[in-house]
């Protein structure tokens, strides 16, 4: 899609027409696919002559059929610009939506496919673990960095230590000491979110080819990081209330001897469990003892239903075998991008991957969440979160029982804000799931949890937003589908 | 460092000393690393009691310890807070600080202790790339930003787009342009600045223990994050003003059979360079004839000091083999992190590296940045720039040519803002960084730029910041530590 000139020279003459109309082609290419819009200045004649290896008159007869085209218009002493009102228009979306119609469930396509959705008003918010926009502290965050872009001035635009800013690295410590975890400042790192703390985890623990354990089913990203470091996941079976089992885990690990146990205990995506204390503290043991490392996603953990914050699994953890990740994009703010990992003796591997990865994480961002968890507002606003997505929670479960087949099983999650349902066994969520969507309704398959085909009839709802209005519509289409999936 | 408190039930009654003094001592450790500080309040004993799992009576008597010996204080009706005058007071710098004196320079602690290092006002800037606070659009930026976050409310905190902000990629298009480049919107995916853009490109492009090719010498980064791949570097001669000859890289090829080859065509860190046109166009025809992907560092691209801006080597790319890499960070906001990447061909799959490693990338700065390049202001900005960075790097040659050895070389950059210096054969710059960083001067030593010895007697040394002053007399005393070295 790019232009060499290389052959300008020796064509000069026979060629000058072809090469006008190929810039001029080259042009209006922009202009429709929106590249270029309206009110956008093109480089200067002497600019772009220069920059296309051409002639200063194939340019200007360029501009000039786009002129005479409709496409560009002359603003006398200033230059090019491209029309108010362009002769055609393309429908264009300037980001590329790949739709999941394939036989194949590709799950990269399909969190794509939502991800790329996200933000569309127009669909139901079924699919992402995600919030309405006002359950997080917007006004107060924003009133917070405008003052800190003020105070930190030219300090929020230059380089930042690759671990992350003081500051947000001592109230990460802090507050880890009211989940009952002592971290030591100098094993925190800053990430760009959960997603980056978990794979430069799994970066500087695993290899090519090395086997990872994960719950069955679980998050979707999981698979998809190990992937794209090579690595071979085996699924541990999981319970539905206590995670997994002890069992199931020591034979996994004799079975397939995997480097690092991926797991999510507090508020599993999807299932909604929290691993009991026991469990978790038997598991820590176990994995020690097989010198299996643990990477934990604690990303859900402070969404508590009941009267506590589960421990994480660190909080067990003697030996320095569990890695702990978590972020901000649950509580806060998902577009900040803020997370963290505490590496425990892994930590100077991870910095050293962190900056050869991303050097560090945006600076304003991290001063904003130190400031904001440095007052009280920030306890006050995690409460109402847990009471808003508890409720919530209880408000989609209650409808689906309602709306839903007879004989749909639904999760009973201990925190976070999704639900696992369970539609008659041979039902096809993925198809469910391809219907829901054309009616712009977002649901995740349960086919994308898991390799097997274990969860085909299973799908995964977000409750982030509160059931009202369209979405109590959007809910009972979706039940009707499923009505009708499971035929 | 994290406390499991397993055995508690069974040694409950013997133990409940032991154990009182035990959580007294995990907060002093807290207090005197500063992880807790003066004000910060304290769990509650309550909400520490379940969290420990121990009695209300033990975390009572352990804070009351604390009380005793001055650590804690209470405050009626609120809680236990951590003395305003603590006993004692560890000097702790939170942020760990490994000192580069091994004999065998490890390139990551060498850039960790540098990048540590880079907000120290006490350090004379010579060491890591980035230029005088005052040389960034700081207040330009931080008005729109604060503009941005009131408009766009909810919209800078929820999810993004995986690929970027659709008014970013339409800015990075457009300027595109008038660098002779023609970016398809689809093929460009915004990322956690350069570095980022570059380790996602070898990943899609190479397999653990692939060769990639790189200029020598090239920048630390590079083989940095080729390591953390589990590449092989093969450095291929490189001449100080025309780049990578046709002959060495077309050896190179043959006789390594290289994946890629990692580039930095334009104002090359560290030598200055940029590759002629005609040499350029042959490299791309070269690479594309063995299919040899080229991954394109064009970071320092707008940092001309002549008439125009070079042409990135993508402009050449008739075949879609060049990935194209660069960054704000070097030219308007090191801190926001905020880099792209042009990804030809191979879009689709950086696009899910880019979700598997960091979903997305932050909103408010891409919506900041995209506001800033649409104004004119941009443009004049990036004109002041080159000429202060031009002045600036003419400065330092000339105090070099006036206070360094005769004998010293010092290479003539096209663009960018960085030197490098030639000291007499068997001079040790390691040795004489060392003594350097000592006074708080820090310089990039050469070996540090290739795996070999070659470049043993050479330096790079940062003009981002102006001469004058302290830099001044910094220049002096390295000048003086250069004639040592020389001895």
């Amino acid at each position: 899609m790019t232009t060499a000139t290389s052959t300008v020279p020796r064509r000069r003459r026979r060629g000058e027409r072809v090469l006008y109309q190929r810039l001029a082609d080259e042009l209006v290419g922009l202009i429709e696919t929106r590249t270029l819009r309206s009110g956008d200045r093109l480089p200067s004649v002497r600019t772009y002559s220069r920059q296309k290896r051409v002639s200063l008159a194939t340019v200007l007869r360029a501009y000039q059929l786009l002129e005479d085209r409709g496409y560009l218009e002359v603003r006398p002493q200033s230059g090019h610009y491209v029309s108010a009102t362009p002769v055609s228009r393309a429908p264009s979306p300037s980001i590329p939506r790949p739709s999941f119609t394939k036989e194949e469930v590709r799950i990269a396509d399909l969190a794509w496919e939502l991800l790329a959705r996200v933000n569309d008003k127009g669909m139901a918010p079924f699919g992402i673990a995600t919030a309405a926009p006002e359950h997080y502290p917007t006004h107060r965050l924003g009133r917070i960095m405008t003052r800190v872009i003020r105070e930190a001035g030219a300090a929020g635009l230059v380089y930042g230590s690759p671990v992350g800013h003081e500051a947000l690295l001592h109230q990460l410590a802090r507050r880890a000491l009211a989940a009952g975890l002592t971290l030591r400042p100098d094993e925190l790192i800053v990430t760009n979110g959960c997603t980056e703390a978990i794979q430069l985890a799994l970066r500087a623990l695993t290899r090519p080819g090395d086997v990872i354990l994960v719950e069955s089913p679980s998050y979707y990203g999981f698979p998809q990081t190990a992937e794209s470091l090579d690595l071979r996941v085996v699924e541990v079976p999981t319970d539905p209330e206590t995670g997994a089992s002890l069992e199931h885990l020591d034979s996994a690990i004799r079975r397939t001897k995997p480097r690092v146990f991926l797991t999510n205990p507090n508020f599993q995506n999807p299932l909604g469990f929290a691993v009991p204390d026991a469990v978790k503290r038997e598991q820590v043991a176990l994995l020690a003892r097989h010198d299996v490392a643990v990477v934990e996603d604690d990303l859900y953990g402070d969404l508590y239903f009941g009267e506590t914050r589960p421990a994480p699994l660190k909080a067990f953890d003697t030996t320095g075998n569990v890695i702990l990740c978590s972020s901000f994009s649950k509580t806060l703010a998902p577009g900040y991008r803020i997370g963290w990992v505490a590496a425990a003796r892994h930590a100077g591997r991870i910095r050293q991957l962190k900056l050869a990865s991303s050097i560090h994480t945006n600076t304003l961002a991290q001063l904003t969440l130190a400031e904001y968890l440095s007052g009280g507002g920030a306890e006050h606003h995690l409460r109402r979160l847990r009471q808003a997505f508890r409720a919530q929670v209880s408000d989609y479960a209650h409808a689906i029982a309602r709306l839903f087949p007879q004989g749909t099983r639904v999760s009973r999650p201990k925190g976070g804000h999704l639900l696992w349902i369970e539609l008659a066994p041979g039902t096809d969520t993925l198809a469910l799931a391809r219907s829901a969507l054309a009616r712009r309704i977002g649901i995740v398959p349960g086919r994308v949890f898991s390799t097997g085909d274990t969860f085909g009839h299973c799908f995964r709802l977000n409750c982030g937003f509160p059931l009202r209005g369209e979405l109590e519509q959007a809910l009972e289409t979706l039940a009707g589908l499923a009505r009708s999936a499971e035929g």
